[in-house]
């Protein structure tokens, strides 16, 4: 994750004494105005959060956007995230959206925190690039949003159609509700199509990463298409 | 999960007495052969595996699958899973295949057991449902489905065709590799057709539980298509 941090945002770094004897030319890599502190392998696993610290820590500055910056691109590509919980979840849902070609995410202000420690690892690195922001009410945004031209799309239990029978080539936007339960109706409303993705057996539901998996990657699929990708 | 457990399988239930005092309906659909027995909340507490627990425990009989019978469908959808560690992953596949309409997983003996606490919370009850088995060695195995008609694919970075340039309506496995180290070499070499997810931005790769839903989910989207469903 250090390795991978943009240069410019990183504040300070420590690493513990056994990671600085192996990894001068990592660290000689950094410019100067960057400090870097040698601490202890006791100290160090003390500072870390986790069991198995890998030897190396850097304070970064928290990235900043705003909405309009979020949907300036031509045709984005937009996931709204109502009340997700679930660290890991919100961590490849930024991973994989990356590689989908998401351009923002909106998450409403009672999502998990996306600098809580396990979403940040488990985004590989998507979190220094993928732009978000938080809003004070999902649904207001939404209406905005859809003032800009921008199709939002529902996945739901109660969809009409089935994803695949839509199309994504435009400016998108995909509702994602919270593990246990779902969609708040007043956000579900403002919906301009409700998708259902359609299941076999007898599961009820999909976990929340892979039904916004699976849109993500279809929306892909069909803008690839159209540049014969 | 108790409610969702096969009644047959089920050898013997615990709950706790806030559990048992709420639930009395819930335990009276229980055979009698069930027996059912009231802890105290505390040592409810000390018995459970987790923090929080809601006062239900069952034991039950392990399933038992042969190989055969994974593959009897009549075109069947199979994952091979490669020494796949994350429990969560492990518990979002299942979940996830069973909704896609995988008809089974073969999984390499050094996977996440199948019966750790956090895969069976978060298949939701797919564990229950969906076949598996553990072989000793994935590549003969490999060998073995394909002499039996079924076409092997493997999600490979270096992959020639885009994984939704394929056709998945016949028999059809998935390979899905480990989360740091991807297929093994001789698993890997087993594949019918290489094929690759196509990733935008700086992602070096998906999470194994992405990855196997979108090739899950593009099998079912083509699938449906031919019942025009």
């Amino acid at each position: 994750m250090v390795r991978e941090a943009p240069e410019e945002e990183i504040v300070q770094i420590w690493v513990s004494e056994r990671f600085a004897d192996k990894n001068q030319t990592l660290l000689r890599r950094f410019p100067d105005r960057i400090p870097v502190e040698i601490l202890s392998d006791s100290v160090f696993a003390h500072v870390s959060d986790t069991k198995t610290p890998q030897g190396v820590l850097c304070v970064l500055r928290q990235k900043s956007y705003d909405l309009a910056q979020i949907i300036q691109t031509e045709k984005p590509l937009l996931l709204l995230l109502d009340g997700l919980q679930d660290p890991g979840n919100l961590g490849t849902i930024l991973r994989t959206g990356e590689a989908a070609g998401v351009t923002g995410m909106i998450l409403s202000k009672d999502c998990v925190d996306i600098y809580n420690p396990k979403v940040i690892r488990s985004t590989m690195g998507s979190v220094y690039r993928m732009p978000f922001i938080y809003v004070e009410d999902l649904a207001k945004t939404a209406i905005w949003i859809k003032g800009k031209g921008i199709h939002i799309y529902a996945a739901h239990l109660q969809g009409k159609n089935a994803y695949d029978k839509e199309g994504y080539q435009n400016g998108t936007a995909f509702l994602i509700g919270n593990e246990g339960n779902g969609l708040r109706k007043e956000v579900a409303e403002q919906a301009d199509v409700k998708i259902q993705i359609p299941m076999q057996g007898q599961v009820e539901s999909l976990n929340a990463a892979a039904a916004a998996t699976i849109l993500m990657y279809e929306a892909m699929r069909q803008r690839r298409e159209e540049l014969e990708w």
